[in-house]
């Protein structure tokens, strides 16, 4: 799908990885709507994961930052600007990690060092490049920036563990700064609140098979995939959606608004 | 602005009055945007708007129907399939009425013949609506219905009246039939959550300019405008959201997360 | 349990019908909590029901009312006034049927007159009920008022029907009339949000054992029970609740904010 | 007020610092229902304020812990126990700090470590008194536990600053602990989403007097006071709540569900 939605807009897209990402998809489809894109991940990432390929097929600049280096993020806007040739418009969040995930201890049996980095690097990272780009006064006006979350952050999910808190973390800043934001450049800030996606993310995550499976069931119109992801990404960048801000938008295919099925 | 979203597209457009009518502007967007559309709205409203008007000018079949009528519905959507040449892909419902508002019975006293009223027109036609859609299968796969509405219908606001309570109804209207026929046909409904829009339908509200104005002062990037809401309702009616549904979407530039404002 | 928590206080409780009620439960701990009560029904529950009984053991006065009836609210809250000897300090409203579910009628197929009954009977009524009482002043400064919803409300669940969109409406009026009867009188008005209770009504709802089972698995305390429901009223008639109002408490082990639940 | 609601039942209260104080009133609230308490502060807390007067007058033991460490928390909890005989009933978290707000950094010009500050003293320490009360089974079945926590959480209020996220954090908590908890002894966990206080803390939030009287005038009821606080956590800490967890609870005098108000 391509209608030219994006044409002459700028952005910055965080988090790709590899085919799987989120955020792959989101650069792919903001590339093909016209716009001109920077990709942004770890030192890490560029090693284990394909972002560089990426990059190279979008014809798009790849910086490297570390989302929770506020270092890192003034440079990155900096240069990003300079590189696009201009303010940024839109930007993509995807930028989500827990240890405590990872290495298996429960919600209440939380490692609070591993905490505190789920926190710093799934939400504090969006507060500081929100920080970053208010201070340089780097996003255009009524520029459109997109974190992506989970219903974890409404509703208790156990095998979510801490990225739950994390989430309604992220989903806090979204309101906080967008007032502050708004008032000042007309920027809009709103979260996705996405299905299941069998991402390396996702797939971290205990019984993801199972979560993904109950999910897809109960939505009326399925999960939704990576690639309506990229699509709705897209609309919330475009000037379609202007007076959009502070929210968080269920892209879900319904699952957030229904209650117990019954046998069919 | 034009990028061709609703190419091809079939929809029919409820509530296009006058010129200030939220309906008219979305009418004009969605011509705009390639689709071809069938205007309705009562016979009084013939009369006592400029309805045809538009019709001719967006090349437009007008078909009168009382919206909570079963039997003017089902002649409306048979005979739109008719013109338009296949099922329909869009519905747009911005219908609603409270003579309790017209005859300034505030909420706690109200006249519940008119009560009956203000829900019939302004949310069981809702129902009717889809209830015909769905028994005549009139909606195409992955069709997408949205209707308007008021955070009146979340946060009580006592010059809003029996209409908060109308869109409340609306409300869990789009949530259980969405459940419905998105398990039936992938058909998404929503509601939009629109910012004060100077209809005449406002304009009947007591005190609808302080409304207007405290509104427009809170959010942060000012109150959606109608064409700011034609926008938005093409991109819901567009393939960008299609696993969007059942959700009330807030579109009210940062106005309902925004709490308590402080002196600049 | 007793704390004479409601001594001195004159409460009106709808919808006793019989021992599974949840507003007999409601009524028999209001009295034991030293309330003095009216019970109210219509006529057919008085003789399909045990409600007299019941109005012998608590020593309460029975006072026959169509609650969709002003004429007999007016009658009701005048004579109740007198019966108890002062104003009312609390209402419970228990009162709900739905036709289109009693005769297997699916949510997109409603039977419209069936569906304007529910709304009356589950909604309207309690608008009605409190519109006599604030305009003839029946409720005590601080009074409080509960109505029985349940989280379909919200949450699109197929098989409650046009209850939900009942329930909605009940929780908007809630909402509205909370907000006129709180500046003029501080009186209070919320809803319960109970998990499913085998009650008769409930009994009437197609699959409400597997609705029972799935919700009593979910929430992390299990479903809320009749006595539970009766204990979490009577707080909310209680002084230790006065600056609590236009809420719609979630009374349901947590079900409400638990997500999807895994294996065990 | 006293109905010995809290008879037999042993409490820990954090956060008790002067007459002002929300955990004041709680705890003086709690000792005339009958309950045995244990007082807990900081050091500082100590030297500061007059939490040890208090603990003289309710005949409380007081222990002196910081409620970020989990050290701390363990010996409070166990020497709790010991000194109360018995498993604890009931908790209450009222712990806040921001050195943001108290230097004036708004929002978008947040210094990170105090925001790591403002997040670990204010949510994280919530989190630790839980996960080391479940890990040494301090809670008895059914046991209550409430933390105070103010609307800024849903809706941005631009001078409640990162205390606003704090407190978005500590509700996440509440759900996902109270999932954990309420699975392994039926402990239920809740917020109380309080109307603005003029406690200490408080009084340092810029503009706090403006906010006060917006909240007071909006609400229908009026602000909740001090008092009011005191008396709704108790019934939260009663039995008469057994089956509500997982919630964050308007105490607001009907504030949160108020939306534009209209001229008198």
């Amino acid at each position: 799908m391509n209608h030219e939605l994006l044409k002459g807009k700028r952005g910055i897209i965080f988090g790709a990885l590899n085919e799987l990402s989120l955020a792959w998809a989101v650069a792919e489809q903001c590339y093909q709507e016209g716009a001109q894109i920077v990709l942004t991940n770890t030192p890490l990432a560029t090693r284990l994961g394909k972002v560089t390929t990426l990059a190279k097929k979008l014809n798009a600049p790849y910086i490297e930052a570390d989302a929770t280096s506020v270092e890192d993020l003034k440079k990155l806007f900096s240069e990003s600007q300079k590189q696009l040739g201009g303010k940024i418009d839109f930007v993509l969040h995807a930028v989500a990690m827990s240890m405590n995930i990872r290495r298996g201890n429960d919600y209440p049996h939380l490692n609070y060092s591993y905490y505190n980095k789920t926190l710093d690097i799934s939400a504090l990272s969006f507060h500081k490049m929100l920080q970053v780009a208010y201070e340089t006064d780097a996003i255009a006006e009524y520029g459109s920036v997109v974190a992506l979350t989970y219903i974890a952050a409404e509703r208790a999910i156990a095998y979510y563990n801490d990225m739950a808190d994390a989430k309604a973390l992220l989903q806090s800043i979204t309101r906080n700064f967008g007032l502050a934001y708004g008032q000042k450049r007309h920027v809009r800030i709103n979260t996705v609140s996405q299905s299941p996606t069998p991402t390396k993310a996702g797939g971290s995550i205990e019984f993801f098979d199972r979560f993904y499976e109950i999910s897809n069931r109960t939505a009326p119109l399925g999960n939704a995939s990576q690639q309506d992801c990229a699509d709705f990404c897209v609309m919330l960048f475009s000037d379609y959606t202007r007076k959009v801000t502070m929210q968080n938008l269920y892209h879900d295919g319904g699952f957030s608004t229904t209650g117990v099925q019954m046998p069919e």
